[in-house]
């Protein structure tokens, strides 16, 4: 019994290795986002069996995919250590909710959606883009921080002087939050700026001064975070390929720790001829 | 009596450097600053007694927080020679000014608003931010005085020739500089040229040059600057670690040293040989 | 026959190489930039007959100068090997299509237009330009693959929920992507956002979380790619010319293989001695 | 007669070279500065004797300023070898023209205008700061003619194909590169694909081909030029104030060849003894 089950997990392993496999599961889930694409045009009612059946072939794919994929591990809940493999398990379990009750049809749609998130789970270049995205949020945090601040006080300040002029747009701090991120994105901030200048002739130094504020901040920082993540990834880029001024600067001091030590004995040895001679 | 006082500001002092002690400040901070989001909103009418004497508390509990940190210094007037201290000291004596008096609500309204940059003055990550922040503003003085120059010019030369086409935007040189900045952002810049292309049909030159003049002068200072500072503080940074490559150079360097003066010596010595021989 | 032939093939080549030749071929490209820009106008019918002489004497010429680029070749294969060659010839041969037929009219005059496109590859700069720009495509595939699974997922949702309260706007999923990218460029995107906050008001989570990750992606890629590209170039650039700091610590390098081997002849030298002295 | 000339130019200089005079002339142009921004206003009419008179005082200022500055030249044609005094002079003599004649009140009144740009002539920093622009804009050139290709083709074929759909934007081939602007600042540049879209649906790839081209070649060489010139002006400074890596790279280039030559003699003289002691 434990034969056959070592022999079925050995396959397994071979299947999930192979190339061909792999392309195909790429294939599937480009072919379940289009089928989600095609699913948004009305004229799709037509196919509305067709697609039904598709949607569940590509469902149970998935489940057979991922099913192979625990078997080939040697330890059943090794499978759960990655993150990647809980982020497809979740995506699968999930599609697996029958869509006929009326009311989850949009959430189990949406669900299925995300399968297409499983092109980033199994593209190796993808997942590494992600995760150097993911590195530099941290570094972000305070900026953040400090941006929500700004954006709090001048909302709070926006919404205790201009509630009365445009309630529409001023009518609480989280509406006023809003309107000041239309605002930093420039988007028709001027027709925000004349409506409340018409009652506070003044209001344009509130949009200013917080246009400034903000644009001073985020390029201030952003540029500054990305630029030092970059360089710090190249340098080590350069020493791990050993090629680069970096590299060769780490190759010097290396050789120069050795240069130091050949001076050392050879000055020794002077001083041991100058005794001899004596 | 002296002796109860140094006791008392023991006291104090551990209390200031408690780690609980600063994250319930934190905590009242945030509890302030959600209050005044929580009075934006209409239906905050009903609880406005509770919101008040909430209100009444934070004031108080600033109070005791402030002369806690007072009393703990060793001296009475150290405590005005941080700049952070002088900051928290007037936000909240400010908002002890009562605000019953109905014209002065909104100010005092506004004072409580400030009392969330409190944070910034706790949290020593956001206070080094804004330290970083604020050093780069003398780098930008002329850069600034260059763009005001330019804004001037063309507030002039706009509000000379189209004053007659469009009071509400020409009208002065203050509202013809608050166009211009309009233009700046792109935020319906076209309405604005194509009512003067009515009139003069070359106005187009007046905005084209405008954008291209500030868009050129922004990016390559902007940018530069913002350059500029990363790489100084990223070496600095690296220096101090003794981690990277600017600290491998500069360690280098010193090494460098240390192997000419033992060259020299060895010089020396075979010069000393040679003589010794004859 | 063949000695006639090559004393034109002579001949052909010295005219290509013929600065004067060359400058002649990018004023009649111009001229014939001006002549399409010209057609645009209006009151250019008056002129059509003039117009469509030269029109005709461009496509003459340019006729010409490319059969003289082919006869100056050794090979007359060889003449296809380079790519801007067989983009010339095409442009070329396109031109040659008769524009009498009413309906082939906007297509001939299409084709026409691309005849600026000879503009980059005849002046050696642009073409350089067009290559470093051309290098850096690739790099950007798999953040140009994100972005597009991003935009995918967002407009699946978007026409999902959307579709009954606008479908202009996301009535499927190629209209959606077309919203989104117009959100991303901030273009009236409060209008877009404001029509589906009324049907439901919690829908700016899905503006504000688009616009965050387009931005967030864009700017940490963008920035980096052109900052790894641009470094290297430089490092290049440095090593080539022999000057800056890439190129010194290349030099140091290479110049303290030669001191090592020294010191090691020099430790050998004062071996020997000892064991002669002995 | 000449002794008294050189006492008079001897003094011009001394008064030239004082700091208080210059603190003054720079005063005057900030009062002519903002005699130009009161004129905007219309309330100004009523002081409109006192500016005039104001007016005269800044010109007659101005003028004696620059025969001060002309009579303090050991030659005459000295002064107008140096930029800035060329500027100056045509500044000063053209603000003499008389503002009597009413056609030409607009013309004198630019010219006073430009009056306020003696500020960047007078501003040693300012001076820099323009340098610097100066000397980028040659590197961007061919990028600008390379941007001006892609906006000449689309605009051809934009008003071929859309002149008859709106002829206010697209109808000859100057109006159709202002609205790619236009749409390359993003300014409602939805509003232009609709229109166009309702006769041409797949006219949005018109213009997402546009903004992709135009947005990558703006980015990928504004930035990479920005870089360039700060990398290697920090560079420059480094090696210069002797601080900083690249100084310290220099230095260690330099040392290393004494070291070399140190080695050299190290190693003759130990051949030396070797054949001495044979």
């Amino acid at each position: 019994m434990t034969q056959y089950w070592n022999r079925l997990q050995d396959r397994m392993e071979r299947l999930r290795a192979n190339k061909l496999f792999e392309t195909f599961v790429i294939a599937v889930i480009i072919a379940s986002a289009l089928l989600i694409g095609a699913k948004t045009y009305e004229e799709s009612s037509r196919f509305d069996r067709w697609i039904n059946w598709l949607d569940l072939g590509v469902t149970l794919f998935f489940l057979f995919e991922i099913v192979v994929r625990m078997a080939a591990e040697k330890r059943f809940l090794d499978f759960f250590k990655k993150g990647w493999n809980v982020f497809d398990f979740v995506i699968v379990v999930a599609s697996l909710v029958p869509i006929n009750d009326s009311e989850m049809v949009l959430i189990a749609r949406l669900l299925r959606v995300f399968r297409v998130l499983r092109l980033v789970s199994l593209i190796p270049e993808l997942r590494i883009l992600l995760a150097a995205l993911v590195k530099s949020i941290p570094r972000m945090g305070y900026v953040a921080l400090l941006m929500f601040i700004i954006f709090y006080i001048y909302a709070a300040i926006g919404s205790f002087m201009f509630s009365g002029v445009d309630p529409v747009l001023w009518g609480n701090i989280t509406i006023a939050m809003l309107t000041l991120f239309r605002v930093a994105t420039f988007e028709d901030w001027t027709d925000v700026m004349y409506d409340t200048m018409e009652v506070y002739p003044y209001s344009w130094i509130f949009y200013l001064t917080f246009i400034f504020l903000t644009a001073f901040v985020f390029l201030n920082m952003m540029i500054g975070i990305v630029l030092d993540v970059m360089q710090k990834e190249s340098a080590a880029e350069q020493l791990e390929s050993g090629e680069g001024e970096a590299a060769e600067v780490h190759w010097m001091r290396e050789r120069m720790v050795l240069m130091s030590e050949q001076l050392d004995r050879i000055e020794r040895q002077l001083g041991q001829q100058d005794r001899d001679s004596r």
